[in-house]
């Protein structure tokens, strides 16, 4: 499938302009774009640009999401926030929680909140890192739509429930370990199915414990729950698979628990007859201020050593390097930054017709 | 191997006094006893009486483990403490660490901390417990003598590192989600090697790439670096091997960095000449409590709401029992607490070896 490289700045322009149009106020359309193109600027192309349309602008014509977003600060301590966004856009809601947060914690040494009533808040990996450029541990996970079957069980339940760290390194990338609890998350899917690709065997399990590979059937299945992702460690007990349950699990709780928000079958999208509903989706944050303990610089050494390290230990045979959390990202911006975000055809024809459909002034470098 | 019940109380007694031999002050043998017990109350027999001799009283004759535990505290504000444990008991220093992390807790919602220059802490879950018996979320992990690879690599690197989360319910038992972030770990297989069982396949690692199922030669060939364990997902990227990889990462990391203490290779207890030294464990805990949220009601409502919900979901054929986190080790405790602690032979001798040096007056049950 054809990708074309396209300037971060447009797209950047592009984006920020069709949020507007759909009625997103500026300062939250800046957020919202910004949150997606650091997704391609990670390599993760699941969680970006390939998500505008569907995830976004989609749910704002079908009135899921909501483009203004209200956020009511239902209670606040010193180091704890919970707040209502009121089904506007989770990135901009997860901004401001974030802001909230570093600053207590900048205050108090430790801080956590939990937003309620949420929409799709991008990649968990955006929050925990605005953490870590403020010089601190951040901590970050949402639940989503049930996929997930618990072991043992054939009936998709939790969301893919990212349980996302990013930490201080005296290296110039940080240890981010940002991926879903679930040995493969939706968006994964989402796109093997764009690039008419099959998903690897092993991931899902069918209603008789079985496996399947048709990435469109997949989806489709797992929606009128025939169908689930498993969780980290696979099927059963024997290679762990109780252990990705249980994180699964903890995401899950940690998202509704600490602000009473809905949970699991609740967060489908849709009423009973079919219809679509609001997500309610929940996430929580946790900030932790190494300055409380003994020092940034102190961690930072720490981190890295162990980064480096590992890098540095004996390979298998065949393998030639070994990856710590957040290099394959960095890499992904090395190699990006200077040539632009690619773009499938999938997603190129997409923006064509949004444009077109706004009847706004871009060509777009695909179109040559 | 047969199994012999012995009453708690007996056990109890024992253990306290022996350890008061050993040179601990009586209020810390009391808390390190219970800490043992409480892994065989759960079923967690590789944390229990099994490393009583071992882990402990071994230890404490080889001068690796000091009986008497001088805890400083290098640095305390208000939401976080670091304590330097210098090489005493690991379950006393994280005992006075939980108990001041709860109190302020209870002030300022969050707490966090971390112990340096300690020993081996026992199971996670007696510390995240001991926060949801105050009715908060506990968080804890710990470094361990290096025995797991990163993914791509062969040496073992990182120790089987837990990650554990305790939560409360408003069921009979809370979430307890405690274990290793390896597939298995240390323990597992001491104990299967006490039992002679062979390690199921696919969880270790050799250097060739390969597996291996030989217990004994496993724990040799990890002392001796030939053999690693793997994380949770396995081998390689493609059943998520990297995710796993990251969750013990991210426990060497917590482990070590906030106190900028030693990590990895620096934690074998060995000295390059192959001489003993002391192990220098790093451990950390985090306390949350909901109260600073909406409140402990809602949490532990929502949280059992979403245990009873997956525990009723639609199970694989042939499976008759979805369990969460934490049901299980409740399951054992109701099954063993009038029947006492199931003893395997080996630990029989043990324990009959140990009274008999000490010339203590005990005649236990399997001596009949």
């Amino acid at each position: 499938m054809g990708y074309v490289n396209v300037s971060w700045e447009l797209m950047e322009r592009f984006m920020n302009e069709v949020f507007c149009r759909y009625g997103i106020p500026e300062e939250d359309a800046k957020i919202c774009t910004d949150v997606l193109l650091e997704s391609d600027r990670r390599g993760i192309e699941s969680h970006g640009v390939n998500r505008f349309k569907p995830i976004y602008l989609d749910r704002i014509k079908n009135g899921t999401l909501l483009p203004t977003t209200k956020m009511d600060i239902v209670k606040e301590t010193p180091t704890t926030v919970v707040m209502d966004a009121n089904n506007g856009m989770g990135m901009v809601a997860s901004y401001h929680m974030m802001n909230m947060l570093i600053e207590k914690a900048k205050q108090y040494g430790m801080a956590g909140g939990t937003i309620f009533n949420s929409t799709h808040y991008g990649i968990a990996g955006y929050w925990t890192t605005m953490a870590e450029k403020a010089g601190m541990i951040g901590i970050s996970g949402t639940n989503a739509r049930p996929s997930v079957a618990p072991t043992f069980g054939v009936e998709p339940m939790m969301g893919t429930n990212p349980l996302t760290f990013t930490m201080p390194t005296d290296e110039e990338f940080p240890f981010n370990f940002d991926c879903a609890t679930s040995i493969v998350q939706n968006g994964r899917i989402e796109y093997y199915e764009r690039l008419g690709k099959e998903t690897p065997a092993g991931l899902v399990v069918t209603k008789d414990g079985g496996t399947m590979t048709d990435s469109g059937k997949i989806l489709k299945d797992m929606r009128a729950g025939d169908c689930a992702l498993l969780s980290i460690g696979g099927l059963g007990e024997a290679t762990g698979g109780y252990k990705g349950y249980g994180f699964t699990t903890i995401v899950e709780i940690l998202s509704a628990a600490l602000a009473g928000g809905p949970y699991m079958k609740e967060l489908t999208g849709k009423n009973p007859d079919g219809s679509n509903r609001m997500y309610r989706l929940g996430h929580f944050f946790f900030v932790i201020n190494p300055e409380f303990f003994m020092g940034l610089d102190t961690f930072k050494k720490t981190a890295g050593g162990i980064c480096r390290d590992l890098r540095a230990s004996k390979k298998a045979p065949g393998a030639d390097r070994i990856y710590t959390a957040g290099e394959k990202e960095h890499d992904a911006w090395m190699s990006r930054k200077d040539t632009g975000v690619p773009i499938n055809e999938s997603v190129q024809k997409e923006f064509a017709q949004i444009r077109d459909e706004l009847g706004l002034d871009y060509k777009f470098p695909f179109e040559d």
